[in-house]
């Protein structure tokens, strides 16, 4: 069996997987393959329904919010969001917590005033800052909750009179959504949500059509809400595939239940860290994100043996992003605990042989 | 067996669905699905180098061409083309075919001079015009090859001096390509190419960076031909079964054989029509498209027991675009000659029992 700690495209349930891999053959008694059939056929309007549904029961979201899935991926949320709701001349203000942050304040400058209320560059994006001011008529503010990279993650949103908009993509649905928080919640499905090809927003609809520039037709998200993500064809399998895995998120028990087991999962790998003289952890301790582990080691000529003692446990994806170097473990909802135990084994037995 | 007639997302090969599923399982050895490896593992990337190799194969794109593999399907195109190439001021020409080609100049005129310089409405879409004038500093002219409602298709690409931006979503690679025409081609994948998710550009690299305007960065197609389209994750799995079908087309005998064979099934399902007094062709015979089969009955009661007895007969998808109305059966790569027989033998038996 292969552990697998890949940051995303990541791992997805095995009973999503088997049901997938069927469907490809044959869907839904048609007799034919879930990726050779209309969009607009019964069968899989069936589907986005039950995706839609789903999304509303994870996420709380009521009918004052819409649910799109839509294509481009989390970078495209980056200046769709400020495209479609800030108004030339009008502030928004955004966190940076490295990277994925920095990129969504890069593409919201070219469509109104963007304020870098705080930033956590100055440890290196080790922890998430939590005190700053918002300028008055603050649209709103951007967060990224969870940086795959550095592995930090807010455990408590920003208590903040405006309302939020959120790059979910690395811990959607791996604890419950304080719903009414938010405006907009964007996430990238390849990491809890399915594979690769479709991102998921959510935004409040009554925010929408108050800005005066033209947006071409495939921009505007009040197309995709009209349609009901169907304006033209939508990305039917990582929709598809989505859909089995938030079926199956809510036979774990919900994103209470994920919570939950996604903690106990954490504190295996980072009661490791602490106690294994080998090893140091990357993110501030508060701070640690529950869905990527990152840790150093304590010499550098730990990093390669340590990877050739991942792979011959067939542990992969611990190699750290380029940028930090070091280790990371991805340790998503569908992995299991027995995956995090084999790589703490690992780290145990490393330290035995060279700590 | 069911034969499958539906107009996209739509049929593909038995052989690539019997790779695709099993991937879904188990992917080059790794242990692991295709839905979930990292983009940036050496194994993904050997599938974007073939991707783009067959693609470059089937097309005839020389290096002076980039081959990307985006998201968002050719209704994206449609503003992305204009938006990246078409300076404020200049003109571009466009031939409106419906349907597509109507809201391809929709979204560019966000962006230059549209000049409509052709137009088949008069006829409702009826046949593909070809006497036209272009004005003078047109930089490209637009045409859409095949018309899937319509059931209209280029025979022969107009013969002009400028060059094409082509949106070859329903006809790509069911022929050679002179690809010397072109500047740009796109497609969304979901007829001859592969599933839902994928859009395929092919582009000359030099009409590149002349417009002034800013773009946000994942709407620059430089943006996506320096990172070799993974500038974000891509949508994996549609570029996998895409590269699938590529091979598959590489086996079948290429672009020059699935011509033939492609013309001989159009001819056997057009003859039957032309034969059969209880059907007549929709579009003019000229211009009769090898793809999308569009064809009415000669009188209105009978189109519920037509399409009864396809379901009989286990054709799926012979239901015309609300649009036009009456029968369409798509006939993209995939679909077997035995397929359109059984098509054309129902047409026969409809003839005896009603005509």
């Amino acid at each position: 069996m292969v552990h697998n700690f890949f940051a995303g495209p990541a791992i997805l349930p095995k009973s999503v997987l088997k049901k997938a891999s069927e469907s490809v053959l044959s869907f839904a008694d048609m007799g034919l393959s879930v990726l050779e059939i209309s969009h607009r056929s019964k069968q899989f309007g069936e589907v986005m329904e039950k995706a839609e549904n789903l999304t509303r029961t994870l996420s709380g979201a009521t009918d004052d919010y819409a649910v799109l899935f839509l294509t481009g991926g989390a970078s495209s949320q980056f200046y769709l969001t400020a495209m479609n709701v800030l108004g030339k001349g009008e502030t928004a203000a955004y966190v940076d917590t490295g990277t994925w942050s920095t990129k969504a304040i890069k593409e919201a400058k070219l469509f109104g005033n963007i304020e870098v209320v705080a930033s956590s560059a100055d440890r290196g994006y080790s922890y998430v800052p939590k005190n700053f001011n918002l300028p008055s008529n603050t649209k709103y503010l951007h967060i990224t909750s969870n940086n795959t990279i550095y592995g930090t993650q807010y455990q408590k949103m920003p208590d903040v009179s405006v309302p939020l908009v959120c790059d979910m993509s690395s811990d959607l649905f791996s604890r419950p959504i304080d719903i009414e928080k938010y405006d907009i919640i964007y996430a990238g499905a390849q990491k809890n949500l399915g594979p690769a090809g479709v991102t998921l927003v959510i935004i409040k609809k009554d925010i929408l059509g108050k800005v005066e520039r033209e947006i071409p037709t495939m921009l505007d998200y009040r197309t995709h809400i009209t349609k009901g993500s169907m304006f033209n064809t939508p990305p039917a399998f990582p929709i598809y595939v989505s859909m089995l895995t938030m079926e199956w998120i809510m036979e774990q028990g919900g994103p209470g239940r994920m919570q939950e087991i996604n903690e106990e999962k954490a504190s295996i790998l980072y009661n490791e860290i602490d106690r294994n003289p080998c090893f140091t952890g990357k993110a501030e301790s508060e701070d640690r994100s529950r869905m990527n582990v990152t840790f150093l080691p304590t010499k550098e000529e730990y990093t390669e043996p340590f990877l050739d003692m991942c792979a011959a446990n067939n542990c992969v994806g611990v190699k750290g992003h380029r940028s930090v170097g070091g280790f990371r473990a991805s340790i998503y909802n569908a992995i299991s605990k027995e995956s995090v135990q084999v790589l703490t084994d690992t780290m145990k037995d490393f330290a035995n042989k060279f700590g």
